[in-house]
């Protein structure tokens, strides 16, 4: 098992990785300093992994709640039914949650645990690989609104996040290219030589190689605790971990959630960032070249579904929230390895990203 | 006008104080770095302070949410409607929100704020003696849920309060006499002296003579803002505010949101807390006197509602937040002036205590 740190100070917290950890329980039960457990899980993931970690909260109150599966149900109706599970067992304000699955159960988790008589602490078992490199680390909570991806939501930081890495044994094989989307950010936005390794293993990964999948979940989570201890609050450089997030959430937005996984719109939306970027002079076209081919060799879509129109486009894009003050801004890159900090851009040369890639 | 601070490092915000402040924008605009404003509100409040709140707001982008007026208002469903009205006219994560109200509009809004794209700013223009002394400082917020209040919520300052005592003149009695209640509370938890003006001053303030109101809402921000500024988390003393709320939310949860105003739930409360600190030895009977004295001649309730049983009452209060693993702790008063951090308390007195007040 390796372990790195977020480091917040007070809020300072473990990132666990290694295999069969869910096994171990005595990791989980050191971050636990309560009776009263809640554990929220889908039901794709309950029948593979929920009872071995109510093993080992044997001697606990525990209580479960599991959703259907899909970011359709990242809603506050499914937040509420945790709330009411909650409030049902009389839990008090001492009281733990954890979240057992991927993305959408661990932000939706981590909003009620947020949000239930003012914040209770909750833990992250994350199950995919894009919740094990990207969402279950930095305290980024939310539920979706019809009008818009995350738009309720909390910062809220876990006690711990414990990375099983035999999990993903049972992944989907688009669940895990979704998650590589999210691997291959950080070498885009920071690590130009994680890029490269990408570039060398994609295949390793694909076949889920253990090794390589280790390695590129803790280079990965480097990155991101490097992001999140440097910026907690996105008022700076953790503003370019939502590379191709504004195109992506645009994508999710108009196919309604489900419609597509949310790495999957990711990938996409850093084609077009990369193509935006390079229209504007600062990424070569060589490199966008790069960005697409490594992309697609992850088995991902990199250009939006084709009933989405570019009006519609901008108009999901608008409400995103990166959007101050009616200007649209974006991140770009400059080159493979560095992303720059959110910058207007002319709606001009976003219309032609954006028709480019309207075109199928 | 007076202003107070509330200190909180970079949180920090000031409470405004004086009459016709709602007539003086620049102050309010002080406070409004964000083009996009929602001001929520309700339907009694809206007739006679909308349109001079708005009058200051010229040159913004302005959208308002009236909601309905009363405490089985503050739900989920009434902060979804401002999140659906916040997107519908595309306000981004630097629109300002502002509460113009009671406590219920208060605690919504900032709950609302909170939540908004992970959190927005917000103002504070509480309408009410409540809201003017209590709620709208010190950056609590919530909804309420069926099986208890405020048990869906967050911790988010706002960026100032501005009491604008000349609306007191439109409050109704009943309204006046529950912030009543908050004010006697400051006065039996840390400031003696302040209890005993009270004592001499409670007709006075009930003729709304302007200049004892002012001293008793400024004397009132003072003790909070000092409370708070101590303990924002209320990991020690701030739990002392809430004397008396135990018993109080068990009283509103148990007749239904709206039966009773918080204010006057919380004076029944009080008492109970008094009559039980005295069974426990820490209280001189004649104290518990004089505060019921004191509650009463304010107009408000002292015993419970007949149709609230003893059974009824312990399974509301077992939920009360403040009830760490199962073992119900309270806030006791020492002395008129001292309140105790909360402490376990056994059942037998508790009992005493409800029997005492379970008959009419």
């Amino acid at each position: 098992m390796r372990t790195l740190t977020v480091s917040l100070g007070e809020r300072s917290y473990p990132i666990h990785i290694g295999p069969d950890l869910s096994d171990q329980g005595e990791i989980l039960r050191s971050h636990l300093d309560s009776k009263q457990i809640l554990v929220v899980t889908n039901a794709t993931v309950a029948p593979l992994y929920l009872e071995r970690v109510l093993r080992q909260l044997e001697g606990k109150q525990v209580a479960t709640v599991i959703l259907p599966d899909g970011e359709q149900y990242k809603t506050m109706e499914s937040a509420l039914a945790v709330f009411d599970a909650l409030l049902e067992h009389k839990f008090n304000r001492n009281a733990h949650l954890i979240a057992l699955g991927g993305g959408v159960v661990g932000d939706l988790t981590g909003f009620a645990a947020a949000c239930y008589q003012r914040g209770v602490p909750f833990v992250q078992i994350p199950t995919t690989l894009l919740a094990q490199v990207d969402s279950s680390v930095g305290g980024k909570t939310a539920v979706n609104h019809p009008r818009g991806k995350n738009m309720i939501g909390a910062f809220h930081q876990p006690k711990c996040v414990i990375a099983d890495l035999s999990t993903l044994d049972t992944l989907a094989d688009r669940e895990l290219s979704a998650g590589l989307a999210e691997v291959v950010k950080y070498g885009l936005i920071r690590d130009e030589p994680f890029f490269r390794w990408l570039e060398e293993h994609m295949e390793a990964l694909l076949r889920r190689d253990p090794e390589a999948l280790g390695y590129a979940i803790e280079r990965s989570c480097h990155n991101k605790a490097e992001v999140v201890a440097a910026d907690e609050r996105e008022t700076g450089e953790r503003a370019t971990l939502n590379l191709g997030h504004t195109f992506g959430h645009a994508i999710e937005t108009g196919l309604g959630y489900g419609g597509i996984l949310h790495g999957e719109a990711v990938a996409i939306g850093m084609c077009q960032s990369a193509d935006l970027s390079r229209r504007l002079g600062w990424l070569a076209e060589r490199d966008v070249e790069r960005i697409v081919a490594l992309l697609a060799r992850a088995r991902l879509p990199v250009r939006p579904p084709a009933e989405l129109g570019v009006d519609a486009f901008l108009e999901h894009m608008a409400v995103d929230k990166k959007n101050l003050e009616g200007r649209l801004r974006l991140i770009l890159l400059e080159r493979i390895g560095k992303a720059h900090l959110p910058i207007p851009v002319d709606l001009a040369p976003l219309r032609a990203t954006l028709d480019e890639y309207g075109r199928a």
